[in-house]
């Protein structure tokens, strides 16, 4: 079969049956295999296929966005970054991304580990779990995949002929550029929003200093090709039991900024924060909502542990060499250096976090933390808290100074002591 | 002919002699032409060849480098970096460039005009001749080829592939990776410098400000992918006259950030300032550096100017969209993003300025304007004011406000008020 068709159901045994290895795992009897089409995402079909040896993912890219549909084409070559970020992140970071059984490029097929009893993070915050991992897996996450992606550790040329090849991923790229950076910031076609929000929206729209900083941070993402980034690292792509934390769906991998999937990922447990109130009865999230704002904070304190320990051990690639610090005896000199990068990145991520608050309350792809809220008075009452937080910290962000100053204005926000 | 082979003066006819386009410009009679080889630069072959119709310049790229031999090996495919980029130069500044005959890119051979009577700018000014038009000629050339290669300008995607297509020029990039951002601080086996400054160079590499900035540039340059810059872009690399300004050998052509060319270029303008005192006799070279000081800041001013008047009419990348600010009533955002921009381009351009005059001092690839100053005493007092500057520069970037306070530096250290 050259041509691209897409699965379905019923003619996924027998395309998938073809590959020994397939059968040897999920069973050889192809026709007893079970198949259930599961994909709640935007993009992409995905199957659980199970048979009498096993179970396994089966996900396959459409030439369109599935959330709009055909009139909104989108390359088939997505599946093939995310099958190479995939293989990345598995050497960055073992034991984090699924394993992977099956690639086929021209299908737009990847199989994969189906992780059971995992459930998407974003559904267990929902729900109100406590997750006691997440914090520190999600932490090395970033800091192992972020670094090692970058000229701190790569061989200059390799990392320079990888961001050529990712520089195809143009098209999902595009969709950052245009759904989070832009669109929220004008009345976009595509934005909707909670009827609700109406004054708090046309009053961002009208926020010249919110509206350049987004600008700002778009020009940064677009143009700062400083590591391999997961892209789309919000707790949706994140699958967790209260034992394992594994991080899916890099479709959207490019080289950009290492603030970029830090910010995105930590904006997304302060989203749930403030989504909380929609989802409690009598009052019972409080500690949930202390956790939240804990593992934000301890992401981005293991992040930051981890992240000074590869640069004190693996620093090896071309930027701040040790021949210029620790080998002239001024390891502090290297210090210095970490403490600029972090800053900037702090900086940076608290802008990214900003800017993803808001696109998921008035751009196209909302969240489910917030959707869920059917009261739509009640979810806008959230909503607002979150924009004002996410306006807050986009505009500010050279000027907040840590976790705990972030974390007080949330919890003031959501006491309404400020409006 | 398959196999690169270099030419020499006596093959050079022959060879070329088979294109009937070039024969037609300089003459049909091969056997006629005089060839003579007067590449002076680091890198390449540069012939002139004269016929009884036209003479032509042909620069061949050899497989390694030719200011050091053949231990240090570097692909011929420099070559086609450099057709490409002139192509675009000629496309978004036109008439800025030398035009195009011919290229092949096996042979890496580009045949170009041959521009009579210019002169390299950097032996003009050594001699102490004041050119009325670079300053405007090469501020718009900035403004306009930065510009016009970055997402402000071109379509995302096509900036990608473009990006991705230059991404393998990594060996050039590697050259100024080292020998720009690295070398200079610490005791590289390829630096040299002249003997008197080892009291200052022992200072420069004990310090620890220096270095971290140093190495943060390297980490702007290496990472930021803003725009296609020119890559080598000092007085070595502009031709003149009175009346024209050509800017040539772009084989070092990256996507990079706006403000390395700025920085490098605005440089070697402020190192021939401080060469004066080595080529003056009575002191007669008052006149040319006030010139330089404010030729330097022309360009700046220039650059500013254009970029601006680009910013307001040429908007059409994806960065900045006028749909966020003109459109919505809004100009006003538009230019404090336009003042944002330009100051970040201003701190980074210090910096990258900074380094390039402590590169040409310290490092392996010297520049004549200090070079050519016999008396060593005379060179080496010249050469630590310009390290003094360089140091001042990109230690203190981010707090330097505008021209009239770094000419003022400038002329402070020539006269020796501050040491």
């Amino acid at each position: 079969m050259k041509e691209f068709v897409a699965l379905t159901v019923e003619t996924l045994p027998v395309r998938l049956g073809e590959e020994s290895s397939l059968r040897a795992r999920i069973g050889e009897d192809t026709g007893s295999w079970q198949v259930a089409e599961v994909g709640d995402g935007n993009l992409n079909l995905v199957f659980i296929v199970k048979g009498s040896k096993g179970a396994v993912i089966v996900k396959q890219a459409l030439p369109y966005v599935r959330l709009v549909g055909e009139s909104w084409p989108l390359p088939l070559k997505r599946s093939f970054f995310e099958y190479h970020a995939l293989k990345r992140h598995s050497e960055r970071d073992p034991g984090m991304t699924p394993e992977i059984y099956h690639f086929d490029e021209r299908q737009a097929i990847i199989v994969m580990q189906f992780l059971t009893p995992h459930v998407i993070l974003r559904r267990a915050l929902i729900e109100g779990r406590q997750l006691p991992k997440i914090g520190r897996d999600l932490g090395l996450f970033i800091a192992r995949t972020l670094f090692r992606g970058s000229d701190l550790s790569m061989v200059a040329k390799q990392r320079k002929a990888d961001l050529a090849l990712f520089a195809d991923n143009a098209e999902l790229c595009d969709i950052t550029e245009n759904l989070v950076f832009s669109d929220p910031y004008f009345e976009a076609k595509l934005n909707r929003h909670t009827p609700e929000l109406d004054p708090l929206v046309a009053e961002l729209r009208r926020d010249r200093d919110l509206k350049v900083e987004a600008q700002r941070l778009k020009h940064i993402f677009a143009a700062n090709a400083e590591t391999l980034c997961h892209g789309d690292l919000h707790t949706g792509s994140v699958m967790v039991t209260d034992d394992e934390t594994r991080v899916i769906d890099p479709e959207f991998a490019f080289y950009g900024p290492i603030a970029f999937d830090v910010g995105m990922l930590i904006a997304n447990f302060w989203m749930s924060y403030f989504s909380q109130s929609g989802h409690e009865e009598n009052g019972g999230r409080d500690s949930m909502r202390a956790y939240l704002l804990r593992t934000a904070t301890e992401i981005w304190d293991v992040f930051v542990e981890e992240f000074s320990h590869l640069w004190r051990t693996e620093r090896n690639g071309m930027l701040y060499e040790a021949s210029l610090f620790e080998a002239q005896g001024d390891a502090l000199g290297a210090e210095q250096a970490l403490d600029g990068l972090i800053h900037d990145i702090w900086v940076d991520m608290l802008g990214f976090a900003g800017v993803e608050t808001h696109r998921r309350i008035l751009g196209l792809a909302h969240n489910a933390d917030f959707e869920t809220i059917e009261n739509t008075a009640l979810r806008a009452h959230c909503e607002a808290k979150a924009l004002k937080f996410g306006r807050h910290l986009a505009v500010n962000r050279s000027r907040i100074h840590g976790m705990a100053e972030i974390a007080s204005l949330a919890e003031r926000l959501q006491r309404e002591i400020v409006q």
